[in-house]
């Protein structure tokens, strides 16, 4: 019998067999001791069963947790994300300190699920580039700006040898700069920096509308020579995303940004853990690229949990591992630990660490290059900077990160 | 020039006046302040503005808190909910102890959402029930059962008098009751139930599957004569309830169902606003009715919280007003507490309160009517239980709540 396993944290529990036990039994067949024997026949191979129940060390406020895993048979719900979630996780959110840490798939439901359309060695071959970590740069301060300053942004940052350049989250259809014309143009300015410097940038377009209209976008992009998809999948729906990655006329990878997501996973206690919801159902769901906090950077995740999304990302599993985007905050100062942590395959992503660099984003681009070649040749990092001056110039103005 | 204003409370903040020009600036046209005047000048439509900052009593813990409220100009965004929210809750969500408390759309905005179809005044004409708070039960424990016994608990239920039946929000598509098999043997059970007793009983049947198939699928269930749509929106999206409440082949209503919901909403200080999600959000993008766990029951939300929603549900605006279903572990004995709270203009809504009357479903149903009409004439509860025996029943198996 197939079954989806839940594990939860309860918190603040005070008899945590007995409450698996109601789990297992009220989100599935409901009330099962009272049924008649014949009803419990009938009904077995519906019924919830607890798989484990772990009394945990107390929180700080000395609160009792408890790790349990419930098993829920696929007989009772369709093979879709959204009856997953209601059934594990949909009454049961509201009812009291409880967070949802994982969710495991059986073979057959992991079939129905797409996983990211390239991966990691997808992306890779899309760039020719396979030895090192990848180098991402965002459009900054673009609300308003006409496509004159875009294009100049797009083609300082190309000239810096970035891999790859995506769209604001928070830039949406607009008359200055449309979808359309963004991607015409933007992949214009991209083929004439690649026949100046041989480097290749590909660039994602934030998609975004109403739910109903994206896939019909995401396909014009695609025509239009988009390189990737930008999606906030969160103010949409994993479902959405699942869709776009299925959509074998969206030859496209899929970045999906944690925007909206904090409001499931930031309590200890409540909602969704971030190695499930930014790592493993992403994954599962289509994206080819997870972004999500660094552990150094301005807005900061717990080490842990950035560690654990990338463990998410690239653990042995039926899908093409999916590239993990730590970002935010992100100066040529942590590459050193951002690869140290989250090894040869991930994307160093940077905004401010590319574009507010002394001689500009082309600098910046070229000062996290260096830095990252000086890594993976176990260069020391003084050495390099003393042979190229956008390094030097970044670690004057941003320092090194300090072992975290 | 229109703007969106967001609400948010903060917790644990050192210095909330700069906190918040941070954000105007940082989630708009990002910094400002190293600008060129002729920059300045030229973003200024699209600089977010800083319209309150409050400093509020701290929490047990003493964090100290804040309430701010920005304004985002609309220019910034296209006009759809996940736009709204990557916006104003998107990298924000992610950063430290902020919830998302308000948002207030101005007319231009919300002239382009749809809100309820029917509301309040539109339910009950389809009942033709104007002066009592409706009454609604939920079918219980029917995963694994076939149709037979679906019917049976359908038929028990509508004999009680209840003006609303609907699917558990887990029942999913499944061979022993498909959907439209559920609607159409449905039907002809109240079909049958009217002639009996007079009495219309409107069933809302539980839509799921992929997003992709949500419209096509909730037109068929219209044709096929259902009376209401029962939609967990948030394991799908709010963009995905608006599109079904906008569309012109669905003339049914929309009940909102909070699953999932607890993971956005449960933490005092990350996530969104039980008002602002359950409330204002759910009847601005179309829901008839929005469920929510009442303050008395099983699953319980704080008294203020519970009001709080139901005031969204009601208040003056632009959009119909939609129907609070204050739900879970709901027996007859809350029914004077539930009218004083929510008044008439709201639906009581139980599972086990009406099954597990000793007299069965319609028992259960009566027993609810009984004591609703008791409230409603100002008939001391003794009184009305002493001529109405299934109210008598109840009333000794679960007891009166005392004041809450």
């Amino acid at each position: 019998m197939s079954e989806v396993l839940a594990t939860y944290l309860l918190t603040d529990t005070t008899d945590s067999e007995k409450r698996a036990e109601q789990i297992a039994a009220g989100l599935t067949v409901g009330s099962w001791t009272d049924l008649p024997l014949v009803k419990q026949e009938q009904l077995r191979k519906h019924k919830g069963r607890v798989v484990k129940v772990e009394e945990k060390e107390g929180t700080p406020e000395n609160e009792k947790q408890a790790v349990i895993t419930i098993a829920y048979p696929e007989a009772n719900f369709s093979r879709d994300i959204p009856a997953v979630l209601t059934t594990v996780f949909g009454k049961l959110s509201l009812d009291g300190k409880i967070k949802l840490t994982d969710l495991e798939f059986s073979e057959g439901f992991k079939r129905s699920l797409p996983g990211p359309k390239f991966g990691i060695y997808g992306i890779r071959k899309l760039l020719g580039e396979f030895e090192r970590p990848l180098l991402m740069s965002i459009f900054k301060g673009v609300i308003g700006r006409d496509l004159r300053d875009i294009k100049e942004q797009l083609r300082q940052q190309a000239l810096g040898g970035v891999d790859l350049i995506k769209d604001d989250e928070i830039f949406f259809e607009n008359e200055l700069a449309p979808f359309e014309t963004r991607i015409i143009e933007g992949k214009q300015v991209l083929k004439e920096t690649r026949e100046e410097t041989g480097h290749k940038t590909l660039y994602a377009v934030n998609l975004t509308g109403r739910t109903a209209e994206l896939r019909d976008k995401a396909r014009r992009a695609a025509e239009l020579g988009a390189d990737a998809l930008l999606l906030n999948v969160f103010a949409y729906g994993l479902d959405v995303m699942q869709s776009l990655a299925e959509d074998g006329e969206i030859p496209l990878p899929i970045m999906a940004h944690p925007a909206v997501s904090g409001a499931f996973t930031s309590s200890p206690v409540y909602g969704l853990s971030h190695a499930l919801l930014l790592g493993k159902l992403n994954r599962y769901c289509g994206a080819d690229f997870s972004l999500f906090p660094s552990p150094y950077g301005s807005v900061a995740l717990p080490k842990e949990s950035a560690l654990a999304i990338h463990d998410e990302c690239v653990k042995d599993d039926v899908f093409h591992p999916s590239f993990a985007v730590p970002s935010a905050g992100i100066h040529p100062g942590m590459v050193p630990f951002l690869m140290r942590d989250f090894g040869i395959d991930h994307i160093i992503n940077a905004g401010g660490g590319v574009h507010g660099h002394p001689n500009g984003a082309e600098g910046g681009g070229k000062a996290f290059r260096a830095i990252i070649d000086a890594v993976l040749e176990a260069q020391p990092i003084e050495e390099k900077a003393a042979s190229c001056k956008d390094l030097q110039l970044a670690l004057d103005k941003w320092g090194r990160v300090e072992a975290v």
